[in-house]
């Protein structure tokens, strides 16, 4: 849609609609008592509206359409598509099914013994796959980067401890791939390749991962919108693989003074994001609040927006942690959030069944 | 807390220590390798730290307290006061206690008929309280400001209708007090009076409707965070009315693009203010998301996060309605809500007794 | 414009048509290949956008056109206004005109004694208009909150030193009106009225002080976008008043971490307001950056992003100052300012000419 | 510094104390009426702050301490280093030095013809480096993401362009680098290598590109806040390179409604960073404002604020540039832009040298 300057001038929209038209669309005019609009009829991704907008007499160029199709619900529709909600299978877990899934495990991979402690109690507290930071974002380069920055070696190590733990208590395994050259190796081990909320927008990585073809849980950037993360999951879709589970982490909390919660968790995003795409959404409450005291609340609250899974930070002793021990919990209170929210997730999906 | 620069003197140092003592306090020095902080002991609520960070040699000056210790849960102990829960009574109803409240009914009240309709509605639905705004906050003047806008008289007549509505129905009544020459008249009929968004800075407002002591829903700003939240209800408390419900309503999106939702609920507010602070929180799914289709999954979330109650707009017909009819619902959703919350509150409430 | 479902109906599209004719407004088609689009012809103030995105079948209603057109420059010209500069003449001051104006004195009056002596400073650095606040807005209730808090006497007294003051040093003065009872006593006394950050939003206070007549400082709030804050300047306009000084003064920052400025100052709104509306901008760098040291930096780029002038907070000695000490700069300070000022001025403004 | 909650018994804070030693640290103990807080003595950066907030307890645990030291301007003073502005040589320009440093160039680099005729405007301009896209990040994969989409023999055939356009008409030339596998090939062909805004958090570029030993044009990401987009800055050092350009380019706008300009320009963060930082500071005023009408005053104001130089967009024709049209200027535009920059930076410089 163009929408014209009060004052622009016939010359002007005529040389609009030409350019329109040398472009293969049509132009629908509209002219009202200030201004015309042109509606802009075609395939709007082939739409240049920078080159609209920069020319004369034009206020405003925009598009109506969502940038986000290949994943989108009612593009699946009108391409005739499937439109029913994609489950995403991993071993015997479906992610999007029925159930809520449930992924747990420590931030940081530290060791082989600290990891296959923490994957019992991950099983046992009832959760079904076992998640673990090998190569760890962090804000600083002062802190500790996970056991992935040891260099290739030990890298493979801790992928190796993973695997055989997920092995040993029949649980798939996730963790982040934070740079290029870290994709095939850590495809080799993992079932589900993670994208961190602090490379959402790294479309190389993207573009590498999603080649790969396994599933992909990809968080949220904390400063995007929910149009940017649909686009930039696009990217994925892009490649040919829609084994795409998205992941609402927090965005930047706003508003003076202390800030009470580390993030602020978009729980409305959860079912925003459903009605436009058919791919599950999970939630990670450990990162979107930092306050392992939240978790209980926020994890019932999670799942009651419709959320088809979390994501969740378990360690058997919290204080022992080397990265984000105030955000874990123990594995009795994660066997806790399990139960509440089975419950929860039964009580509210009944109801949407009806509708 | 006083952080020198690295490159303090000795003498501006000792000048900083004079002034804290001057002040009445004592001063705790801590010399580090690089650098010294200075600890400021005594009532952090007479130190002028706009003074002490304008001294030479000074880096940063910080509160490490609250500033709203008339109505937090710590300091409620530490004064020896009651550390439980507030209820707030309004008339049977207790909010803040065993069951979740349901406050509904119009944005806008527009006439008698409508709100006796929607009255009825409300009541059958299962909710407790009756909400219609009569002074309407408006971001264009050429809107439509409520019937408050017409003049005392038609004010007046509508707030009776409330009033009339209520007692037919035996529902209490909330109504928004939007201007300081409101208060009086307002208070006349309704049970409830409410700040809205827009004027919780406005602190010569909570002034005069603390005064009155009623029960005050205190609605966040858009642009708050949760420590000014809470600095500005002090404002009321410091009036001597601790009736004070809390409402969190969502606050301004960020990141590019489109807006899913009208603002962002946050959610994780709820459970983090109750750790701060004894009194109800309440949360307004309708403003903060803008959206009908979105109200059943983020009310059962809110209740799930832990809010006391919700406040929700409902309308036989949402399409007729004059203000924001596209996040209105209908009595019939509205009394699937209130079912599916009870039930999600009595799941997460019962674990919380336990602890 | 009111964007349709992919999969609306014609019986749908049919009902928006016919909804838009009963409002009196003409209805443009335009059907593209997945979806229909149809633009609104006629008054979009009397279109009630919330009823059309409540109808079936509807995606998206949202307006083309701007809130503000009162004071808008494109509007002006529709309906055949003047088009220049709007000019506010206070006494021989000139905002809007050839030269910068400069505003400045005390963040709060504190002693008859302290403002003579700080309007001494202002009078000699070169600045206009003194500034001196009397109802401080202020975050806790336990911090001072200026002469006006200890009842009509003391703020009328308050009041009267700032007026004697002006007189004697011959410049203009300002002041900050926060509540609609302060309006009619410091309309008495004041040559500009100040609403400050935290009451762009209090219709009831706009349209009270708009009454008086008298120019009015609208300062933006830190939360609002600048359609909003422009909305809001035309509750002012409504009321016949165009003598409106908009003044940019900081928005929340964003992003994690201590943040190096107390706000954001936005700059670009400078230029970006002043391509919307005749209204003149100044800048308030004090509030904006809480920071004395970046004063002399951000006063210049505001004057070379176009402001029409600055509100700058002075003292004599700042680190005795009661409030907000940090952001004052001494008289010496000032006049350096002042005069870097008025030479970017005349660069910047010579080339704008000649445009 | 460690905060403890006003009833923490002894034996906890006893615990933190004994934690604190085990740690290598001294703890300095405040004893408050209401509560301890005790300061850690040592070097910050082994400290792990995660630990000491999961303690019973504890209320808030805290660095006092910058996280990027070794780019600091206080701590470089402390260490023994230089503490003057650091001046980065390309060729025989120098950033950070005297006189302000323009980069200007298309967006994107579209064919030979077009970036040879840009490149003459430069020149004739007065601009110093030469920018051109050819790895683009794009908010969409359905839009054109430069020549470097088209494999290895397309980009460096693109590279091969710039490098002749820039010795062609003797200026240094800087291009995007946004995947890894992409920073060997651009490093042979530019003079210095930029981070973009989205690739800010990506610390495996990061460290492959700091390694390269080129300057570097480090980009905030429009997220970050200033402490975040150093400690990223950090990454780069800690390389050993320090050789790196900050480049302020707009955050996320914040506030209801449509947005006037695509970024908020930060440029208060150009003197505030240069108060922390002897990192010279450039402005991206194209990409922060996104409209061409905004760029003379936006670069006018970033120099007054501070700036060591500009990046700017041009094009001999915007209207015919693929990507980002609407904020490229013209050669004639960026040769008065530059004129005016030039003015204005002798005319702040002078004073600020005399301080």
């Amino acid at each position: 849609m163009i929408i014209m300057k009060t004052d622009a001038t016939q010359e002007q929209i005529a040389q609009v609609i030409k350019e329109i038209k040398r472009c293969g669309l049509r132009a629908d005019v509209s002219k009202g008592a200030y201004r015309t609009v042109i509606g802009l009829v075609g395939d709007e991704r082939k739409i240049p509206f920078d080159h609209f907008a920069a020319l004369p007499g034009v206020k405003e160029a925009r598009g109506v359409e969502i940038p986000y199709k290949l994943i989108s619900r009612e593009y699946t529709k009108v391409y005739g598509g499937e439109s029913e909600q994609v489950v995403i299978k991993v071993g015997n877990i479906e992610i999007g099914g029925d159930e809520p899934v449930f992924i747990a495990g420590p931030c940081a991979v530290e060791s082989k013994e600290q990891l296959l402690k923490i994957a019992e109690g991950v099983k046992k507290a009832g959760a079904h796959i076992l998640r673990g930071g090998i190569f760890k974002p962090r804000s600083s380069v002062h802190s500790f980067q996970g056991l992935g920055a040891g260099g290739h070696e030990s890298a493979e190590e801790a992928l190796s401890w993973l695997s055989e733990a997920g092995q040993k208590f029949e649980l798939p395994v996730i963790t982040e791939v934070r740079g290029e050259t870290q994709v095939d190796l850590v495809a080799e081990y993992a079932d589900i390749l993670q994208i961190g909320t602090r490379n959402m927008y790294d479309q190389d990585l993207l573009t590498r991962v999603a080649n790969k073809g396994k599933p992909i849980l990809f968080k949220r950037h904390f400063g995007a919108g929910i149009e940017e993360f649909l686009s930039f999951a696009e990217y994925i879709a892009a490649e040919g693989n829609k084994n795409i589970i998205l992941c609402e982490r927090g965005i930047i909390p706003i508003g003076k003074g202390k800030s009470y919660t580390r993030y602020t968790l978009d729980l409305a995003a959860v079912p925003a994001i459903q009605k436009e795409t058919y791919l599950p959404v999970m939630v990670d409450p450990s990162h979107g609040t930092g306050r392992r005291d939240l978790i209980f609340n926020m994890s019932c609250a999670a799942i009651a927006a419709g959320a088809s899974g979390l994501m969740i930070e378990m360690h058997y002793n919290p204080v022992e942690a080397l990265v984000d021990g105030p955000q874990a919990i123990t594995p009795e209170e994660l066997k806790e959030v399990i139960d509440a929210c089975r419950r929860i997730h039964r009580l509210v999906s009944s109801r949407r069944n009806e509708n």
